[in-house]
């Protein structure tokens, strides 16, 4: 475990920044404008905390050339042309990393596993036939990894994680806890009347610098592989079915479920609790907003909603109530008769202004 | 392990009401009116359950001074001014309870934990450097408690939870299996096209009394805490992002998810799977309705509620495609058109008797 | 671990099909379409797939008598009525299956306890008193089986999956990683501003050939029993209420969240993430498409939907606005104006040419 102190000009060192102040002051931390304290850092990624950053008391602030003249209560700043990037760069300094290597006495690791020297391997994990645990690797207590799973290099596994399936991770990838990698895909076929298991046959393929989050789902594929491509990013509580290919660099926020066989392109962002329906295509490049429901394929880059907006309960139940109407009034319909008996009313009028 | 038998007598003094009938009958149990058996207590808290009363086989119920003149068939009464409450007050006598206090032999505790002489840590069990456990603690089987983490008095731990993040627990905090408190948050800088990891540095603050059911998501927050306040109760598949702050007895129905940063006030009510978006505040007092979409602030206590009513596939999809046709049908200047034409008529029709 | 192959002839006579071509041609696995290999088998299950298997390179295809004949490039055919159900039995044939029997030495097994000398028990399991582990059934390793649970044979119990509540297991009922049966209901007392938890005293049954996904939560009753009939499918991230009684052969895919006391009747299938509140019934033969939300009881079987469709953001917002104008746009008698107007104007028009 580290917890390290550094100097300010360290600091603006590591992001490539310009020291402005006290040279040696200490940091041991970073917080909020609000919250920091003289020994802390903290940031502004907007003008719009030129104000909180005014009556702010850490120590320094990390901001935009523009942005510094404007703080005259402060002395000590690092400036960079992204500070929001430059606070992601530090709070890796100030993380506290465990940094055992080894293998807990308590693990269960079967002999045909192989297990990188540098790897962690924590209390009461179990690995199994032919597993492969890559360098610098840290695989938090009480994981399962099952037989024929592969881990890359650097990763870090957090407890209670099931990976199974056989499923492939390659580098750098970090999966937070309870999560379950490979489990079986939802394949029934119906006949007479009840569900006949299909048992999963493919398997999970995770690229590099891919993160799943907490209690997620990420099944394993019916004959091919369910495919999470190099730098995907996944929140917590998120259901990822068989067979679904997640491109580069797609982000999901929390509570998303995507159905079998989706393809879902690179660099998309869906927000919270996002639902698309299973054996459909997304473009690169789409952005869904929360708690959308998508039914079809979207083959053009941008942005796409569904739902309907909050309003107070009474007022709801009276909009709720015309929504199920719109399935009986012709809305188009409607528009096409006022503008016919629009046209009526005109002329009746300008032939009574005729027989005047 | 308990399970006791109590009289008739020995549940109406603990519950401060009036005990009417075989005061020495035995009860091991309680059930509902539909199910229960002569050596078992039901309730009542509606008069629209007085029929099925009547039909219950219940060796006794707990009904108001009202509600027992009504029901001749039953001799045996715990007369209280709310059955509700006193039927859950007595669940807890009926509950089985483990009762053992000390640390199994094969639980990992680091050495700098500090764990109560009546706390109880079960089978396989994790607990890291500088944790504390507190007087009256159940911690059960396979539960990971990460460094830094402390938990208070008389809290219940289910299997395989993961407490990280240097989380702070209150007393008489109940978190059932396989919940994840002090995850890291989502937080990411996008930068040329990558997504740039923010290590979170800020934690999970959990007042008293609070209850988190099973499969949660509570993740710690960026530079500041998560914040859950004294009372809280949560079902379960909640996920709950960093730096949400939740007030005092607050409840979240199964499936909810906060974003980020959003503050939620004291006494809020909300059903299944509300989804709130991040950075917006709700006020005290609020109740939200089942599957609603949040996406503003809500400053005034009240009901609130989105989206659609369940109707038959066949008119959904006509009401769908309406709703599609709404974003150009505009219906306010639709309605003014009508008033507009309406006056036309009225002008000629009485123009037109002036000249009959 | 087995891992076998299978002559097509052998494969044919496993599904009752005819076989056709190389009799002796050795198969190691299935397939899809697109990307199975000559040794490897692959199935059609509509006519839409023909183009692609005429360019499949697998080794033989599982199709129907019509399909055969218009496959002129593939020699090799397992010809059946039913395709689909064919790869799904045969699917169980090619699935690498663990046949360990027997207690992993770190098993931590109450003495009163009963457990079958066929059963397997992995690493790290907890099973509490007076629990039962059917002939057949494989506990994988870190499970939580508490006091008083029962399970039968041949059943699958993937890690971390927790079982406490005294819940009882049928026969052949899969469960996959992570899942918690038997957790605490979400039952308070609201008195004086605040939560009085309300123990739960009921229990889960579970029949027969009942599967649950990964991550799922089924509560325990509050007095009665949380019931799940034989041949219940449900997939991943499901929650289920207290007391909910869910009708044989119904299928849940991911996300869906069904509130306590609700009975959903047999043959039934909910589409992903749907919501249904709580004390309702749905009756059986009733589908439920993705993401619906149901709020009243469903008496007569057919499919239901709610959800607004996804639109371009731009549209969406109009659309949005639009729906909030319904609260105050009286959709129904904006008609009947329209009906009126209109006979308003054919009044005036045939007044006018009488006159004329």
């Amino acid at each position: 475990m580290n917890s390290q102190k550094f100097s300010l000009e360290k600091l603006a060192q590591l992001v490539q920044g310009q020291c402005i102040g006290q040279l040696d002051l200490q940091f041991s931390g970073m917080a909020s404008l609000e919250s920091a304290q003289p020994h802390q850092l903290a940031f502004l990624n907007a003008d719009k905390y030129l104000n909180e950053a005014q009556q702010s008391q850490a120590g320094a602030l990390i901001v935009t050339a523009d942005m510094q003249s404007q703080i005259p209560s402060q002395q000590n700043f690092i400036v960079v042309p992204n500070p929001y990037l430059a606070f992601a760069i530090l709070t890796h300094f100030f993380e506290k990393k465990s940094v055992e290597t080894g293998i807990e006495s308590t693990a269960q690791i079967h002999p045909s596993a192989i297990i990188s020297d540098t790897a962690y391997i924590g209390h009461y994990v179990v690995i199994g036939a032919n597993s492969v645990v890559g360098e610098g690797t840290r695989i938090e207590s009480q994981v399962k990894i099952d037989h024929g799973v592969e881990i890359g290099k650097d990763c870090f596994i957090d407890s209670h994680v099931t990976i199974t399936g056989e499923a492939k991770l390659g580098d750098r990838v970090r999966i937070h806890a309870n999560t379950v990698v490979g489990g079986e895909g939802f394949g029934f076929a119906p006949y007479q009347g009840k569900w006949h298991r299909i048992a999963q046959l493919g398997s999970v393929r995770i690229g590099n610098d891919v993160r799943i989050g907490s209690n997620c789902s990420i099944d394993r594929g019916a004959l091919d592989d369910t495919i999470l491509e190099d730098g995907v990013i996944i929140d917590n509580l998120v259901q990822i079915a068989h067979n679904v290919k997640v491109g580069a660099n797609t982000a999901m926020a929390a509570k998303c479920g995507i159905a079998g066989s989706t393809t879902i392109g690179k660099n998309c962002v869906l927000a919270g609790a996002v639902g698309i329906v299973g054996h459909i295509n997304i473009a690169d490049n789409v952005t869904i907003t929360g708690m959308s429901m998508v039914t079809k394929s979207i083959s053009v880059a941008g942005s796409y909603s569904s739902g309907t907006p909050m309003l107070e309960s009474g007022s709801w139940k009276k909009a709720a109530i015309r929504f199920k109407q719109l399935a009986d009034v012709p809305l188009t319909q409607l528009v096409k008769r006022l503008d016919h008996m629009q046209s009526q009313i005109e002329s009746l009028e300008s032939t009574f202004k005729l027989r005047k």
